[in-house]
C-alpha cells in the first residue's frame, strides 16, 4: 500500500469520508483505491465483539478487569494477556482492540475505576505499556484511552476538567506519555469531556500540542464514540477519525474546505494517520483459523491469580488444608462477579465457578445468602445454619453491576447491605470467617473487616476467577498481588471528597497532584490497607541495598540493587517497589512517589538481587515556568520496599542538576527570600549586615516579609544610610529611582 | 460641621490631597475650613500610640490577643473591653483605633492568625461585633481589617488569593459583612494582596460592588500602611484614604482628574466619608484628663480567665488546692509570653507575672528552664532537680516571638526544642505535670501531650495573663474558654497543607469552604481538640431541647431553647453552641456549621433555659447563580452542645422555602438527572416507562448516563419509537430536530 500515492488519488469529497466511521465499528473503505474498512471493537479486558446481525457480543476470552491487571505488577502476563487478544481479534478480523484505559482515579467513587489500571501514574504507564505491546505484537492495534482527565462518569460529556498543567502532566497525562513513547500505540482515544474549557475533541493544544508534536505521535487520534460536539473544528485541531459513522463529518467540513477553513495540508495529514494505520491492518493480518480457548483460559487464570490481593489473614488461616470442611456462602460463589457493565462488558468464552473449584479441594455446604442488594431473612438463616460447626466459611460479598459500572459513579464504598448482614450474622455463629471481595475498585472496611479473618480482594477477576480464588484458599498458588490503589479508612479521607464530581460545568482537580497515597502519605492520613500492599503465604527480606552512585547528573541512570530473600517454607512472589523521595523543592511534592518495581519469584530460602534503574525522570517534576519536566538539584531518598508505606531500606543520592530549575527571584519576593537563597545571598548578606537593623524588633519581621522593591524603598525610615540602600539597590539590579 | 458646605468649598487640590495622610498616623487637616486632622493608630489588642518623637510606644492596656477573646464566646466581656480601649484613645486623642482583624484562618501557620478571631466566620462576625460596638460606644472609630482574602504573610503585597465567589462570601467575606450591618464600623481597612488578580487597593467589584453597594457600608474605606499600588486606580475604584501620607496620590490624581480620568463625583464621595469620620471623630471627642489602669486592668484580667481553655485535666488534678508545693519552671513564668510581634506589639501598662501570681497561692520553687528555643542542659538539669518531690509542677511553655509574629508565617506548629525537652524530662520525675501553653495558635501536641496531665491552653493573655493563669490553676476562677479553632492531629491534616502559601503570584483556596473544622468534621478526621472544645472544673447536663417551630419559611426566626443545668459542685460558665446541619443540598455543604451560641453562668445545681434564635441566613448558602445567599426547601438537623464534636441534642426543622433555589436542568444535565429530580420527574417518567429499556442490560448506565440532547438523538438506536421519543422531546422542550 503505497499511502502517498494513494493520497494523491483521493478525491477531497474521499478523504473528508475517510474521516468518520463508515459504519458504528468500522472505518471508511475508499474501494477504488484498495484502501479496505478497518474493524475496531471495545476491549480492554478481551475483545467484545457484537455480532451486527443478532446484536449478540461473541464469546472471547474474558480477563481479570484492568486495576487487576496492574495488581500483578507483573507486565510480562500482562503482556502475554494482550497477546491473547491479539489472537482473537486476528481470529475475529478486528483490526484495532479499543484499549487500555490509562485514566486515573481522583475518587475510588468513579464508575469506570475498575477500567482503569492504578492511582499511581508510572505503574498505569509501565502496565499500560506492557499491555500495547502485547496486542500489537500480535498485528492488532490499540487505542489508548481516554485522553485526558476524564476520571469521572458523571458528566462526562459535558463537564470542564479543571486541572492545573503540572498536575496534567505528573498525573494525567503521564501514563500516555510514557506509552506514546515506549510502545508506539496505533491510536489514541479522545476523551467526552473538556480540559480547562476546551471539548478534547478539539482540544489543539494536547491533540495537536502535547501529543502528536512534542511526544511525537505518529498514529491516529479517534474520537470516543459521539465525542465530537464541533466537527469543523475537530478537524481543525487535530482529531483524525470520527466514531461512530457513517459521515457524520461529510458536508459541513466539505463547506468548510471549499471556504478555506480546512486545509489540504490538514486533510491529509489526517488521511495520512488513518491509511497507515490501515496499512499496518493489511500487513500485519493473520489467517486464524481457530484459537485455543484452553491455553486463553489458562493465562487468564495466571493473571487473575496473580492480581488476588491477601488483605488479611489472622492466625495464618490461609491457605486452608484440603479435605477441610467449609461452609462456602454468597451467590456470587454461584453467579460469579467477575466483570463490570458497560463497554467492556463481555461474552465469556468459558466461565470457572467459584464453589465448583472450592468443591474440588474441601467437603463443601453451599448457600446462596442473599439474592441481590436487599436482605433475604430467610436466605440468611439457612446460611448462618450452614456456616455452624463448619472448620471455615468462605464468603463471598462485592459491588454488583448496579453498584460498580460506566455510565455512572458510585454512591459511596458501602457493600450491599445483604452482604454485610451475612459477614456480620455468620461470623457471631462461625470465627474462622474468610471474605473474598469481589469490586473493581475499594470498598468500605469499616463494618466487616473485623468480622473476617481472612480478606482476599478479588477484583473482578475475569472467566477463570473462580478457579483462581479457589487456588489461592487452598495454597496452590501463593498470593502475590499487591494493591494497585489506595484502600482508605473512609471515603471522606479522599482528597476528592468534597470536589467529586463537581457540577454540569466543571469539576476542580484541586488536589493537583496529589492524588492517591500522594495525598495519604503525605498527609499522614491513616489508610485500611496502602498502596503497594498485599499479603503473601511466605516472608521476604531485603538487604544489601546497593545504589550504583552516590551522585547523578543528567542523563545518569542509577541502579539500585538489593537482595530479596524468601525467608519462609514455600515459594512465592515479591513485588519490590522503589520510591523517590525529594528532600526539599521549590514547589510542593508528594512524599515519595512510585518510579520503579520488580516482581520476583523466590523458592524457599531462595536470595535475588534485584536490579531497578532509575533515569533522569524518576528525580524530575513537571516545571512550569520550564514549561517541561526538569531536575532540580538537591538530596533524594531512595526507598526500597513492600508498599509505599512499608519501606525497607534507604539510600540517599545527590542530584546535581545541570540547569538552574528554581524560577529566579525578582523584585516582588521578599526580603527574607533574598537573604536565604543560595544563588543571590552571598550578594545580600554583606549588605544587609550593614543595615544594623535590630533582629529583635517587633518590625523587623515586617521588614524581612517586604517584597524586595517595597523594603528597600522603605529601608531609609528604617535608618539605613543613603549609601547602603545605594549599594543594595545596585546589587538587585534596581535602578537609581526607588519608586520602581 | 456642615459636610455638604465644606465639600462645595474645597478646591480640587484641597480635596486631592485629603485623600492621603498627613502622615504616617494621621489625616490631613484642611484648616481653612475648619477639618482638623484626625489620629489613627493600631490596635486591636489596645492602644499602641507611638510618640513621634522618641518613636517609642506610649503604655496602655494590652489585652489579650484576638483568638483569646473569641476564647471567651464572651460578647458582653469583648464590648467592655473595647469601651476600655476607647476611653485610652480618648485618653491619647486618637481618633480612630486600627481593628479589629476579621481575617480567616486557612493555616495554623498564618503568621497573624493570633491576631484574627477564629476560623468559624459566625464567631468571629459576634465578636468582631462587640469589639466594634465597644470601641465606637466610647465616641472612637475602628477600622475592620483587613478586607479581604488575606490569610497569610508570605507575599502577602504581591500574592493574589485565588478564592471562588461561593467561599468569599460564605468563609472570608461574611465577618466584615456581619460587622458592617450590626456595627457599624467608621472605616474598613483594604489588605494588601490581590483578589483573582485584582489588588484590593483598587478591587471595585468589592470596594464598590459589595462593600459599599450591596452592604450598604457607609463610612470611608483605607488602605493598609503601603497597599495602594496605582494610585489612580485606587481613586477610581473604591479606596477613599491612602495610608501612610504624606501626599502620596496628589500629582498623580491631579493630573488623572485634569485630564477627565477622576470625576467630581468620585473626588466628592471620597471626600465626603472622610468628612464624615472626621465630624464623628470631633463631635464624640470627650475630655480623658487620666484613665483608671487598674479598673482598666481589671478587664484585661477577665477577658484573659475567660479566654483560657483547659484541654486536659486528668484525675482532676486542677485546681490546685492552696497551700501545695509546686515547681514552677520555664522562662515564661518570669518573662511572660503575652503578646505577638508586629504591629499590634504594645506597651504593656501593667504587668502581671505568673511567677508572682501563683507563689501568692502556693510555696513555690521557680527554675527557668530554658533561656531561649536551644536546650540548656544546665538549666534542664536544675529545673528537673527542682521537679523533684514536688506536688505538682507548673510548665510554662510556647511560641517565641521569633516563631509567631506578623511578618511571617510559622514554619511548623512544633513547640521550641528546649521547651519540649524540658517537658519530656521533668515529666520523667514528676508525674504531676501541668503545661501551661502560650501560643496564638494550634500547637503539635504529639510529643508533649501524653507527658502532661493537665494542660492550660493560656494564648497570648495581655498584661493581666499571669494573674489569670494563677487564677484558674487554683480554682479561684473557673475556666470557661473554648477554642475558637480546631487544635488538629497534625499540621498535615489541615486542608491548606499542601497549598499554602502558594508562590510568588498566586495562592488557591483549593478548600473552599472546607476550613478549620468545615474541613476536619466533614472528612471525619481525628483531631486533637476540636472547635468549641473546653474543659471547666464543673459539668454541665443538657436537656429539653425544643424549637419553636417544625417547619419554618423565609423571614421566620426560630427559637432554640434548650435547658443547661451544673450538676457539679462549683459555679462555671457554658459556651451553649448551635450547628446546623442541610440534610441535603444541591451544592457541597459542611456537615454542621456554627449558627449561634450563648455563654451561660450557672452556680452549682442551678438550671437556667437559653434560648439561641436562628433567623434565615442561618439555613442559607451563597447561591452563585442567583448572587446572593438564599435558602434550598428541605430538612436541617439543629445540634445543640458543647463543641463541634459534643452534640448533646438534636432536633429537626423543615425549611420550606418560598424560592427554587437549586439551578434548573439543562439539556446537559443527564436523563438520571432528569428522571430523579422531583421538579420534572413527573414529566419525564411515565414517558421513560414507555420505552421499555431494559435496565438489566449493560448499557443502560451509559444511556441514562447521556446527556438529555444526546440521550434524546440517541434514543432511536435504542429502539425507541418515534412517537415516544417526540413525546420525549415535547417533554423537555426540545424542537423537533434531534441535531439540538
Amino acid at each position: 500500500m503505497n499511502i502517498e500515492q494513494i493520497i494523491s488519488d483521493m478525491t477531497v469529497e474521499e478523504k473528508i469520508r475517510l474521516l468518520a466511521g463508515e459504519s458504528f465499528w468500522a472505518t471508511e473503505a475508499v474501494e477504488r483505491l484498495g484502501v479496505p474498512s478497518v474493524v475496531v471493537t471495545d476491549g480492554p479486558h478481551g475483545v467484545r465483539l457484537t455480532d451486527m446481525e443478532t446484536q449478540h457480543t461473541k464469546p472471547a476470552t474474558a480477563f481479570p478487569n484492568e486495576a487487576a491487571m496492574a495488581a500483578t505488577w507483573n507486565e510480562e502476563l500482562i503482556r502475554d494477556a494482550g497477546r491473547v487478544m491479539a489472537e482473537e481479534c486476528q481470529y475475529f478480523g478486528v483490526g484495532v482492540l479499543l484499549g487500555p484505559g490509562l485514566n486515573g482515579k481522583r475518587s475510588p467513587l468513579g464508575g469506570r475505576n475498575f477500567e482503569y489500571f492504578s492511582e499511581d501514574p508510572y505503574l498505569t504507564g509501565k502496565m499500560g505499556t506492557a499491555f500495547v505491546q502485547g496486542v500489537q505484537s500480535g498485528g492488532v492495534g490499540t487505542s489508548i484511552k481516554h485522553f485526558v482527565a476524564n476520571e469521572q462518569e458523571k458528566n462526562r460529556m459535558v463537564v470542564s476538567s479543571e486541572v492545573d498543567e503540572r498536575t496534567l502532566r505528573e498525573i494525567y497525562m503521564l501514563p500516555f506519555e510514557m506509552v506514546v513513547k515506549e510502545a508506539e500505540p496505533w491510536t489514541v482515544m479522545c476523551s467526552y469531556n473538556k480540559v480547562n474549557g476546551v471539548q478534547m475533541g478539539n482540544n489543539d493544544a494536547y491533540l495537536n500540542g502535547v501529543l502528536k508534536r512534542e511526544w511525537g505521535f505518529e498514529g491516529l487520534v479517534m474520537s470516543d464514540w459521539g465525542a465530537v460536539i464541533d466537527k469543523l473544528a475537530s478537524v481543525q485541531y487535530g482529531l483524525d477519525l470520527e466514531m461512530p459513522g457513517p459521515g457524520h463529518r461529510n458536508g459541513e467540513v466539505f463547506e468548510a474546505y471549499k471556504n478555506g477553513l480546512v486545509t489540504d495540508d490538514q486533510l491529509n495529514d489526517h488521511v495520512r494517520r488513518i491509511l497507515n494505520v490501515v496499512k499496518r491492518v493489511i500487513e500485519q493480518k493473520r489467517e486464524v483459523p481457530s484459537v485455543d480457548l484452553g491455553q486463553h483460559h489458562t493465562i487468564a487464570r495466571s493473571v487473575a491469580e496473580e492480581s488476588l490481593v491477601l488483605l488479611k489473614n489472622e492466625s495464618q488461616l490461609l491457605p486452608l488444608p484440603k479435605q477441610v470442611k467449609v461452609a462456602v456462602l454468597g451467590k456470587f460463589a454461584e453467579a460469579p462477579r467477575f466483570q463490570g457493565g458497560g463497554s467492556s462488558h463481555m461474552n465469556p468464552a468459558q466461565l470457572d465457578i467459584p464453589l465448583e473449584a472450592i468443591s474440588k479441594f474441601a467437603e463443601v455446604q453451599y448457600r446462596a445468602g442473599y439474592e441481590d442488594e436487599s436482605v433475604s431473612e430467610a436466605l440468611l438463616q439457612e446460611a448462618v445454619e450452614a456456616a455452624k460447626g463448619q472448620d471455615a466459611v468462605i464468603l463471598f460479598v462485592g459491588t454488583t453491576d448496579r453498584i460498580e459500572s460506566e455510565g455512572y459513579d458510585r454512591m459511596d464504598l458501602s457493600l450491599p447491605e445483604s452482604h454485610l448482614r451475612l459477614i456480620e450474622a455468620v461470623s457471631a455463629v462461625n470465627p474462622n470467617v474468610i471474605v473474598v471481595n469481589h469490586s473493581g475498585s475499594a470498598v468500605d472496611f469499616e463494618r466487616f473487616e473485623p468480622k473476617a479473618r481472612a480478606i482476599l480482594h478479588a477484583w473482578l477477576p475475569g472467566q477463570a476467577g473462580g478457579t483462581a480464588i479457589a487456588n489461592v484458599l487452598f495454597g496452590d498458588s501463593n498470593p502475590s498481588g499487591r494493591l494497585s490503589e489506595t484502600f482508605p479508612v473512609a471515603l471522606e479521607h479522599n482528597p476528592s471528597y468534597v470536589s467529586f464530581p463537581g457540577d454540569i460545568r466543571q469539576v476542580a482537580y484541586s488536589e493537583g497532584i496529589f492524588v492517591g497515597y500522594r495525598h495519604y502519605d503525605t498527609r499522614k492520613l491513616p489508610v485500611k490497607y496502602e498502596f503497594g500492599y498485599g499479603l503473601s503465604y511466605t516472608k521476604f527480606e531485603y538487604s544489601n541495598l546497593v545504589l550504583s552512585q552516590a551522585s547523578l547528573t543528567n542523563g545518569d541512570v542509577l541502579q539500585v540493587k538489593v537482595d530479596v530473600t524468601n525467608t519462609g517454607t514455600r515459594v512465592g512472589k515479591e513485588v519490590v517497589q522503589v520510591y523517590v523521595q525529594d528532600v526539599k523543592s521549590s514547589v510542593p511534592k508528594a512524599l515519595r512517589e512510585l518510579k520503579g518495581f520488580c516482581k520476583v519469584e523466590l523458592a524457599a530460602g531462595e536470595t535475588k538481587t534485584v536490579l531497578i534503574e532509575l533515569g533522569e525522570r524518576a528525580f524530575a517534576h513537571y516545571a512550569e515556568h520550564l514549561g517541561r519536566f526538569a531536575v532540580e538539584s538537591g538530596e533524594f531518598v531512595i526507598g526500597v520496599g513492600a508498599s509505599s508505606r512499608n519501606i525497607r531500606l534507604t539510600g540517599k543520592v545527590n542530584f546535581a542538576s545541570q540547569e538552574e530549575v528554581r524560577e529566579p527571584l525578582t523584585l516582588l519576593h521578599d526580603l527574607k527570600d533574598w537573604l536565604e537563597d543560595d544563588r543571590y545571598a552571598d550578594r545580600i548578606k554583606p549588605i544587609f549586615a550593614k543595615m544594623n537593623v535590630e533582629s529583635s524588633s517587633p518590625f523587623f519581621p515586617i521588614m524581612i516579609g517586604m517584597p524586595m522593591r517595597t523594603a528597600a524603598a522603605f529601608l531609609p525610615f528604617f535608618g539605613v544610610s543613603p549609601e547602603v540602600v545605594k549599594e543594595l539597590h545596585e546589587a538587585i539590579g534596581l535602578a537609581e529611582s526607588r519608586n520602581g
